[in-house]
């Protein structure tokens, strides 16, 4: 049987890809992998591990400080506040931290590697509004070449969202069966549940519901159960 | 002015490429990178810390606390003992951390990112005897594609020992007036200052000075002012 590596971030594209991988590879072939690289938000990891267990698959957390000591970003520098690519002066938004999937992809490569894994999965999708040069194909195709250069094993990285627009992510979701998975997903970049709905985040979410013509189950949970 | 960063590990190859970036790049122009991932040595960081002082060029260390929670190699973990490719039974030797040089370089352009630099140096050598994937030309070339595309700017990594023997090394040493500096390199898997001169990385290195018909200012130092 071929077994597969999720890198699950908590939020509703690596949620969707969990459950494209086991539709893809099998019950009990998939396992599950964050990281706790001093994210702002730390309920990112909570989503993440409530959705690997709700999935059942095997789940570990493997520390990152090395961004934090880089600093300089938003995505894990408290005193920066979040910026889209429109509102600052830079080609990128500010929650750009450089390398970041290289580093998550390769270190998910060397968590796989002496479990005997080759398959990686990623949610990066190359229509990401933020512009993320790190999620494009072009990007995922070198890193797998280095890595399986690297590593001495052909590894493969499957990408399954690259090419969709949010609405279809959220099709694909239903298909999968992944909807009320996507209740315990995170999305806010403002770190709130239930969520701001105004950050640039949370309105491509809502965005890519409307577009699909399916009510979000994170809304919806907390529509039917107010906290 | 074209600027550079190297990677230093305090050993004896990353040592003399510090030099080599100072003669192609110009004093002033080069910046130095350690990283603490949790090596079993302590004293790598010590010396590579003194090299880099004597050079005279900016330096910082870097945290990666992920390989030692990956786990399950010698150079992290101090419950494995050394062995070589020869001794154990896999293709690889044990002190093998799979992607590391990948990780270390990617870091290494995430950090030269903010700073403009876009040239990174890397000691890393087809000839190594331990035979780690990561360190041949294939994988440096692909990975040196995949962080260009991945922060949509040209990096270009360096690799001035690539095809060069320890020997040919040693005598670039000399060329570039690195000699002096590599009495403060380590190279002893032991972590033993003077080098124990027995594990695979001394004798690797005694062979080398030895072939170029050069004495080890490092052998020489301990030998004129025993510890």
């Amino acid at each position: 049987m071929t077994r597969a590596l999720v890198v699950l971030s908590g939020g509703q594209d690596s949620t969707t890809c969990l459950y494209w991988a086991l539709h893809r590879f099998g019950a009990g072939q998939v396992e599950a992998l964050s990281f706790d690289y001093g994210q702002r938000h730390r309920i990112e990891l909570d989503c993440a591990r409530t959705i690997a267990a709700r999935a059942a698959v095997p789940y570990a957390v493997l520390p990152i400080n090395t961004f934090a000591a880089l600093g300089g970003n938003a995505l894990t520098d408290p005193g920066i506040a979040v910026q889209g690519a429109a509102e600052n002066s830079t080609a990128l938004p500010n929650t750009f931290v450089p390398g970041r999937n290289l580093i998550f992809l390769t270190f998910a490569a060397a968590y796989a590697y002496p479990r005997g894994i080759r398959h990686l999965v990623t949610g990066v999708a190359q229509t990401d509004y933020s512009g993320y040069p790190d999620c494009r194909q072009g990007t995922i195709s070198a890193l797998e070449q280095a890595i399986s250069l690297g590593m001495d094993c052909d590894f493969t990285l499957h990408t399954p969202l690259m090419h969709k627009s949010k609405a279809d992510t959220v099709r694909m979701a239903r298909e999968l069966g992944a909807l009320e998975a996507l209740a315990d997903s995170h999305t806010c970049y403002h770190g709130q549940r239930p969520p701001c709905g105004s950050c640039p985040a949370c309105v491509l979410r809502a965005r890519g519901f409307a577009e699909a013509g399916i009510a979000d189950p994170l809304l919806e949970r907390f529509r039917a159960d107010p906290p």
